[in-house]
């Protein structure tokens, strides 16, 4: 089997572990490393003394080797570098946000299917064993059904210079979300707040709406002394904590719920019994996901399918952002979903990939 | 000096803490405690063989020896027992929420005056080391301008049967905030979940806008599987975690902050400059929040003054509540607030008292 | 039935706790406390109005009606007290350590069988819902052959005033380890640490040696700043972590383990293979362990059988701290235990009783 | 200024580290890595493409260009390697522990005398931001008078193929304790368990006396199923607690202690006293130790003077790894050291450097 040839483009924090892993990997060949910074681009030589250096996104695209590009830049920069990428018939993985608006990433998915190309967005949390459990957790129903996804990202910076919080730091949280729960939310509503004269929210709160009981709710700073990253997710069987950060167990699973039943003495009361058993912290794979991310990438292009983290899981993340800034603009005001338009595809095959 | 008799209406859980409280202290009596439950009523009575028990709250008002009334019954009946007891003469304490609506309050706090009676409101963590360290870090000008103030409070249970989970909870972080920040909000947004067929919101994030760059954020649920009592307060100059089931440190004071400025080079860009320095927890007075409740309760008769938690510090309470209530029926639009009236008061003088 | 007459001698903290638990038994009477000091004996009038007191242990021994003594006095009086009791005909529960030598738990064991009453110590940790299931899990084989028992005690204070810090905190780790372990030490080595002049040890490292791979370790000090009760039980199959101060998660089974091989290669070299699984920290009973503990007093009584902390179990603790003690005096050197000597008993018929 | 040619022999896990770090150094050239094994030159060539391989340690030893080695082999190959080099004339630096007797170590501090080379020992702690911080706490008197040091240096593996845990990893925390506490200890006692059937202890106690109230102990493990590195230092006025697995704060500097006075009402009784203040955690210094390691090395080199961790603290490490092996062997009985030779230098001259 020939080598896939790989350009990565931006070669900033992520960037760098872009590249470190795409060279990792088996039949893969970074060719291209991309970057208007010539600082940047002499430290991956020093490293990578065989690859070739770009600091012009024309050089990329105009490389008839490069069958795949990586985005790994500013986010404003996502649709111009994907769209030229795919339709000089290059295979394209982008960093998240996928782009900056439902409208960009609808026209890149057009563009991915006329030339018949992978575009896959790097939601990379989706990759972590810690997530890939909690999704077979859910899926296998031990955890029932969810009635809330609450979720914590919080600490000191980085403060981005040219987006806020929440187009910064939601994307993980709202990927894993969808990954847990399929269902079509219908509001989103948020409030940030400016401080230090910024321009951009450094702090924020979002909450997603699905027309049921189930609630989802974000908080999202770069002004926290400590660094907190935390997700509850309820079900009426089950109860899972996710803290990211923590050393000892990133998972547990917690067998408590409550059941409420109306009093049947006083009719406006109600009665509430609960459960508290044994909390389990199952092992987890920690192959880094980066890795299992670039992976999937490449195996999707070799088998002409859809990456877990497609075209359309970017939607789904995008469109939320949309909405949670309007709503910001607003001051709050819950801002309604319209329809989703949802290409066909199963979710279940992808998923056996990673799984 | 003679001892002042007071009389303990409600003997639940708290209303037990309160008899104890009250009981230890030096020139109280507690002449009577007031239950409609019998075998509440015969429990206190093993434990206390030579207070009075009354069943009914005529008992109380009707007794011309009792000087005070302690109200520690369901939120319903706060403002009529205040009320009888008001006009009867009586110094009266009320379990939070100090009423159902600021209509109540008012009414309550006018009756207080006309009769020039202490009313005064539980607003218990205001009275523990933590609070009370955290109020002088504040005032001392340590902490700088306030940023933010983003408070967790969850657990399993225990659900209340006849009001929702903000009503049951949010007092006790609505009245730590305005402890520490003494600005008049302007709008409350609110959104809520009513889980597992419960007719009340069990799941609650409320929002306190003030204008300007300073927010405030109030997670509470009754169906978390872990249990967290956590505020962080964030301000110009150094952060504090106040971890109320800490064992270890319940209130933490970051050295750490951020200065953003803006990008020269990029006008649409700005620049950050983190601070991180030391991290410490000072030492808490560990006497009994209750204890010094009951104490500045009778103190404040005694003195014929405002004690620190009194029908104000109630009332700019339960317009938070109000406004999050009707936030939450209205889909989490946000609530604009009226202009709150301000009785003329002196905070600090009160605060002496305590600190 | 008729109700069991109880006295309880010594008033302090843990004597307070005794007499409200016997207190609140079905079926026990506290007809007297005693202690020398009448300010306590005030107090506990106060609380138990129909409570007889006593300042001298003759009163209690020449009770005809008292049938059963629980002694919570200095650890220097538990002899004198526990023989008179004995010998009065009278049924004795001794706080830990049962006596300060081997000989007089002997002599107690031997007046106890005379006059066929029952003796037993107050080896309160072992009715606490984490050590039942810790010996359960043991018992059941699915932690394996126990490789070591590591445990710390440690916390700034309460120092005694007439013990060192071994035969004050060692007694509770020791008497877990015995019950979880049931083969005869052989040896046991340890070192102390006067500090701040005091004339007793107030930190110590104890050894206990089985004469084969397992190990047993003790750290004991008043002198940490920070407060640690952890014990970790090793075993061929899974491992223990036992955190007496977590809020959280008290016992929890870790699925871990090594298996070392001789290296084919090397003969001097070995190689080692890990296992690495889930974490489960499995619910536990919460009702208080000294109610449990004195239940088991009274129901031994009833029921005529040895209780589970039985002399026996008070020698095999006793005889450990005296090695201790010895081992310190010759700084450090090892101390041989002399063969245990065992009375005919069935561990496994009282451990039915807790189980 | 010409650059320093280093030689580095061994890439395992720590050689790589080392070659990362000389690599990154200004004037400084690595020039050969050595390695028995063909697949580990081949790595080091892939990510170093312009350094020299040389798989038979004689190649070092022979190149004249080489002006400093360091020694990341087997243990049992630290005396002769280091002897060969420093012979050669070459700078020498060998992971800990320096050598497997004191013998060797005394023998190799004379080599390097006579040849006026360098001869440095890699203590890596000694250069980490905590240790810094906590000697010069020790140092300006904050801490007071070392009441204790307490370690743990617990983990699952990695189980050494030729050594005993306490060869292994009490190198590290007894380095740290000479480093904080400069008297002589008089004896070692310890104490081990070889479990699995292996040829090593994989489990070991080992306490420093001397001659005074000062202790110090350390638990050492392989098979522990948590990580912990965890010191405890008491003082007369302060204690410290170190976790190194801290994410959070791995300083922290609790403002407690004890006073025990006599009683003056019973002669053979003491009284205690309590300060229980403030804790404070500093911001640390986050330069990878192992940098400012090999930093040392190369300036001491420059400078022509002694290393912070020079021969002499190889050989205050040596002699209680020495001390403890003899002491297991005796079964835990106290193993005296004799008299130190202590070849004169200034400790405090080199501290200055790091500091």
């Amino acid at each position: 089997m020939s080598r896939l040839k790989v350009a990565i483009v931006g070669c900033g924090y992520w960037g760098q572990n872009l590249v470190r892993n795409f060279s990792d990997l088996p039949d893969v060949e970074v060719t291209t490393v991309c970057d208007f910074n010539r600082s940047a681009l002499a430290r991956m030589k020093r490293r990578y003394p065989f690859v070739d250096l770009a600091q012009g996104f024309e050089q990329i695209v105009a490389d008839w080797r490069i069958q795949a590009v990586v985005i790994a830049t500013p986010i404003s920069t996502h649709y111009p570098f994907a769209r030229q990428a795919l339709k000089a018939g290059k295979h394209v993985l982008v960093e998240k946000p996928l782009a900056t608006s439902t409208q960009q990433v609808m026209a890149l998915m057009e563009l991915a299917d006329q030339h018949n190309r992978t575009l896959m967005v790097d939601h990379t949390f989706l990759f972590t064993g810690a997530v890939r459990r909690m999704r077979s957790l859910v899926e296998s129903g031990e955890i029932g059904d969810l009635y809330y996804f609450d979720s914590v990202r919080i600490n000191l910076g980085l403060v981005q210079s040219d987006i806020n919080v929440v187009w910064d730091l939601a994307p993980h949280d709202l990927s894993i979300m969808n990954h847990l729960y399929s269902d079509d939310p219908v509001a989103v509503s948020a409030v940030g707040a400016k401080q230090l004269g910024s321009p951009f929210e450094n702090i924020a709160f979002m909450t997603v709406h699905f027309g049921g009981p189930m609630i989802a709710h974000f908080h999202l700073s770069w002004l926290s002394p400590v660094k907190v990253r935390k997700t509850l997710v309820g079900g009426s069987k089950k109860m899972i904590v996710y803290d990211d950060v923590s050393t000892a167990a990133r998972v547990r699973v917690y067998d408590r719920g409550i059941t409420i039943s109306p009093d049947p003495h006083h009719r406006e009361r109600s009665l509430a019994e609960y459960r508290n058993g044994d909390v389990c912290a199952p092992k987890l794979d920690d192959t880094e996901a980066l890795r299992l991310m670039a992976l999937e990438f490449v195996d999707s292009i070799r088998q002409k399918r859809l990456p877990i983290s497609d075209g359309y899981d970017g939607y789904r993340v995008v469109r939320l952002l949309e909405a949670a800034q309007k709503s910001m603009q607003l001051g709050g005001r819950p801002v309604e979903l319209a329809e989703s338009f949802n290409p066909r595809r199963s979710i279940d095959s992808d998923v056996a990939a990673v799984a």
